[in-house]
């Protein structure tokens, strides 16, 4: 996977680029991924990006001409931008159906505002805008490295023995029961016995009904939009007279 | 404000940290932010952090031990840890106002997982869990680093005059209106008229009347949260015809 970011705080891509899944998927270019400054495309002796918005209001704007020129560059020499997503509180919200959609792409554009905003009419040369959840960030920077991590550890030969992918939160639309590991007891709090029993399917069936259960007291949206069992159903009437 | 992390990859948050708003804010001492690597907290030779879980499955878990204690010496050193906040898609859904109420907190300490998940019993440490949404990521960090941005340019003295918090998505419970800057012009994609009109009064109006218009196309689910004044019922009744 090719995937280009727009954004005046390259630095701020170091660490999160070269460390854990991410930056060993790059080790192993599974992604490749190149950082373009738009600040380098200004046509402006002074290298400004942003302006006083029109029609007056508080803060700076990024101005279209940069990002424009930016994006031809990218577009140019890998002969195509594929998705160019902006990351904005107005776009689609990010969830982990979208993150497997992004790890099917061949080609990802972030582009990464800054400060107050920018000039609505980037908004033309966007594919997709996607939102993180809703608040407000200093900048796009932290929600395309955070999308960028969902995406990528769903890559095939991402994840190692160390870490899986089918058993997490929402991969069957539930949370995750809990898990414990060594030691069984550790400053008087224990391990759920039914866990040290070695009956593997007791098991089973206790981590399937915790994991409901979690769900049911956390987010009951979610138990909702999933078409249970008959056993979830009968475990969820029981979970209701608690 | 003290923020302390708990995570195996303290230099994740070099870049993010030294950047931008947070950057300015530690610099500014605003904030204080101290990264403890609970690694060097293990009691075994080979400082592992993780063992398999009981019960059997795939993947590591973080044990408590290395992190118990980490915090034990982060609670020594500061007479406390604040909120302990861990980072966890089944924690409660971050948002604008939570932001806010992290904002006015005086210590935050977060609590960074990684690879497959950690030892429930971590959860007894725990004062307040956090999810950035339904998704997931390889790691707490960049999580946190979200959370900690979002939190931090709220704090008095963090923002200056590049960038401004009142008329954000959200403060009002709407999304942003469109805005513009220089050129009012650039490859044929013009300005809209009454943005240069001057007249405040009705650039004003315009202006609400378009975040009315994009959190209805986009998010609806926001239009029916707030309290609409009468005009912007009108404005809706239009909307809903055209």
């Amino acid at each position: 996977m090719k995937i280009d970011i727009l954004s005046l705080f390259p630095e701020m891509f170091t660490g999160p680029l070269n460390q854990s899944i991410v930056g060993k998927a790059i080790e192993n270019k599974i992604v490749d991924v190149d950082i373009t400054n738009y600040r380098d495309y200004t046509q402006n002796r002074q290298h400004h990006v942003d302006d006083y918005p029109y029609g007056g209001g508080a803060g700076m704007l990024l101005q279209v001409q940069p990002l424009f020129d930016a994006l031809d560059a990218i577009e140019e020499k890998n002969q195509g931008l594929g998705s160019v997503i902006l990351v904005d509180p107005a776009g689609r919200k990010f969830n982990q159906k979208i993150a497997k959609e992004l790890s099917m792409k061949k080609h990802l554009t972030f582009i990464c505002g800054h400060y107050e905003g920018y000039d609505d009419r980037i908004r033309t040369r966007v594919t997709d805008e996607i939102s993180l959840g809703d608040y407000i960030l200093t900048g796009g920077e932290l929600a395309a490295m955070v999308i960028i991590d969902a995406a990528v550890r769903l890559l095939p030969g991402t994840l190692g023995n160390n870490e899986s992918a089918p058993g997490d939160s929402f991969s069957d639309g539930l949370l995750e029961y809990p898990q414990y590991t060594r030691p069984s007891e550790y400053r008087g709090l224990k391990v759920p016995d039914i866990l040290l029993s070695g009956n593997h399917q007791k098991i089973d069936e206790w981590r399937q009904r915790e994991s409901l259960k979690r769900t049911l007291e956390r987010r009951p949206d979610l138990v909702k939009k999933i078409e249970l069992s008959d056993k979830q159903k009968k475990w969820l009437q029981d979970l209701k007279k608690m």
